[in-house]
């Protein structure tokens, strides 16, 4: 029997964090992020709490450091499989003009959102088949894509950000369907709104707080996605606030 | 504080009465379908193992049908809220030949799925604001309508059927954007596939199960989307099983 | 050779005027509309300056009503085909809260912009079949929708509408893909915006004129997706002014 | 009165040349591609039937490449406007299982359909607002995106090609809506089906010819958008022969 892991990439004091701490409920969990400050505490407040977290410093966007990571998953977890991999990074925001955009942040942007989504569903598939081939597996296993409102809608002066976040939604599409009929459940969530992180504080505060999105209840979603049979796959899901326009 | 109750409308075999009996685990629930044979065993099988439910004989395409069935509900419930309601009802399906169809087709798709969903729509929101407005109520009320791969993908020979669910589709999201606010959490499920019921027993047979869908899955995304708290709504989810191609 | 005639339902002051207008510099056209107000002046135009024209008092949404229009056409043009159709007509407009739409509401909709599209399309596409399997035909026979902005996005108290213009763009698609192969072009437009005519003078009244969508602009993108070949059919197209949010 | 040329980047033997000779019969044209065999003939046959053309040598993926060639156009037409700006450039097509995808072909592929369109973009965006700026100007200035099936269907193994195309989409529709209120007009075609050209004569050999979408039908179809006035812009629109499963 194969050894089930979650590994989220991407975490910081938001949507990874809420995440990493729901599926550390059931696995143990990996975490990535470039800067170890944004998973060093949680790692240890989910080993104090009875979980089992490493964090691993991860540039999504470079394969080398992508290989690297999952060298070091295979050494702390030797021949374990992926019940859940969580992508939940995102690259440089930059809101401009578009005649303002630099052929940087172009791709800054699409080097996490894109490359990076591409790369750790590389690193991932095998050991997501590896957790679909073993019949003592729970939940069919799950590889889950935290997309935007710019994952469909493609506003002006979102020209960076959104050509990145169409592309992550295409990969996942491309994946779901390669993937589905060998058992890897596959899913796209549209966030629509602004989380409810510290980096948002100041942001709607004169609206109730069902204006914003709460990162632990996208963890909740993503875990019930996770549980679904292999009979009943969700592709893709919206999430919004109760209170946002749409 | 209210009684919350759920009320599923168009419980056959399938996923109507997966979803009652799913939603019976925590509420009370009304089962509504035209003919009493859809819902009596059930009735009695939720009622002998610890659940409440009645079933009302109900046509959901008549108003005078509909408003009758919710006077009963009054009676039985006097003062009920709703926590969740499933307009889980459809149509006689003419797959034909546009030059075939007739205009009684094209009606009876219509009456059912668009304006059954409208009139069940109308009589249930006042029910689910009135569990909106108690502080007590654990989820937001939902109302979640079943649609299907016609839903949002018109097929030749299928018109009958795909003008009723597109028409669905667009009821639920105006319904979602207008009473959203209020705190009704109001959700559109893609369908798309065969669903395993003791209908389609012979179809994709020499497929393995993986080929159809569970109506117990579709039901646990139900409850799971019922269970969203106000800062995270979803308002669309598509459902396939793991061989389907899409 | 057949000869070949375009017909245009919904023919008032603005969309389907500016259609009679440019498809009578090619062919003979018929113009329907409940009330001969909507056409009689337009027919004298048409047939002064050299083009040909009648005017049918038709209500698409009964079935007897267009029977009867299409025997008057065969009397007049015995034998003809249909080089072009266009449904423009649209039904009664309740923008209203749900639970204040009454079910006359939802119907007098949906006959129009549903049920009446049907009917248009049964009655022309016999037509258009003729006009596609002569070989002398210069452009394909084309049956074009005038959709809406609520044909893709149902907003709050527009269900009555929406619902309706979603049934018909899903009635577009299925004709499409059933007739496409006889040669016949279908087009469904999402006209996005405000269209520029009489009853809308004074809206967007502090607005440059490019708020505005020209009539006599859209007739000449129908005529334009008109005269596409076999190999080039566009099936769904938006159309929206300058200044237009979307 | 500024002087008004169309710049067509990516002309092969196919849909870019099409477009070019389409839009030389009114406008002197620029034609870019890698390989000046791709363009040099055609070059000559515009200028010898009457019209004015200039091949440039360009890496649409290269900044500096790009900037070399909008200097040539400067020297060439000192002073010109954009009428017109058709990009229709595609990168390398690797159709592989994505655990067989390199990093190279993902990049590859973004480095034309999304980095090149974004460089052409920003490129031609000048000289389209000085046409714009322009009262004398016939037409409004039009940048047209030449998209593909793989555009909003995003197929298993699919995945460097649909990320690609689905991000340049999102290109358009940001600079679509950035620029129309200056009256720039942005569309995006979904080319859905095989082009007619030598490279694809082979495919399909046992259908009709309406199986294939002709590329002067694509030219005649962009040179359509390209004539719609101020009031009247179409930002997006599909194109299939007539045969083609959709």
């Amino acid at each position: 029997m194969v050894t089930p892991i979650a590994i989220v990439a991407g975490v910081g004091p938001g949507t990874g964090a809420a995440v990493a701490r729901r599926f550390a409920k059931a696995y143990p969990v990996v975490l990535m992020a470039r800067n170890p400050d944004n998973y060093n505490s949680l790692v240890d407040e989910i080993n104090k709490s009875g979980g089992k977290a490493i964090g691993i410093s991860t540039d999504v966007s470079s394969s080398d450091s992508v290989k690297s990571a999952f060298g070091k998953i295979d050494q702390e977890f030797p021949g374990a499989g992926a019940a859940a991999a969580v992508f939940n990074a995102s690259g440089r925001f930059a809101r401009k003009p578009l005649l303002e955009l630099t052929e940087e942040d172009m791709v800054a942007s699409w080097e996490v959102s894109c490359k990076g989504a591409f790369l750790f569903s590389q690193s991932t598939l095998p050991l997501l088949l590896k957790t679909a081939s073993d019949a003592s597996t729970k939940y069919p296993p799950t590889l889950i894509f935290t997309g935007a409102t710019a994952s469909v809608k493609s506003n002006a002066r979102m020209a960076s950000f959104s050509t990145a976040k169409y592309a992550m939604r295409a990969l996942s599409q491309s994946i779901a369907r390669e993937f589905a009929p060998q058992g890897v459940h596959v899913a796209h969530a549209i966030i629509d709104g602004v989380i409810d992180i510290p980096r948002t504080k100041e942001w709607l505060k004169d609206m109730p707080p069902e204006a914003k999105i709460s990162a632990d209840g996208i963890a909740e979603t993503y875990w019930n996605l996770h549980t679904q049979p292999k009979t009943t796959f969700t592709n893709e899901i919206d999430i919004r606030p109760m209170l946002e326009k749409w």
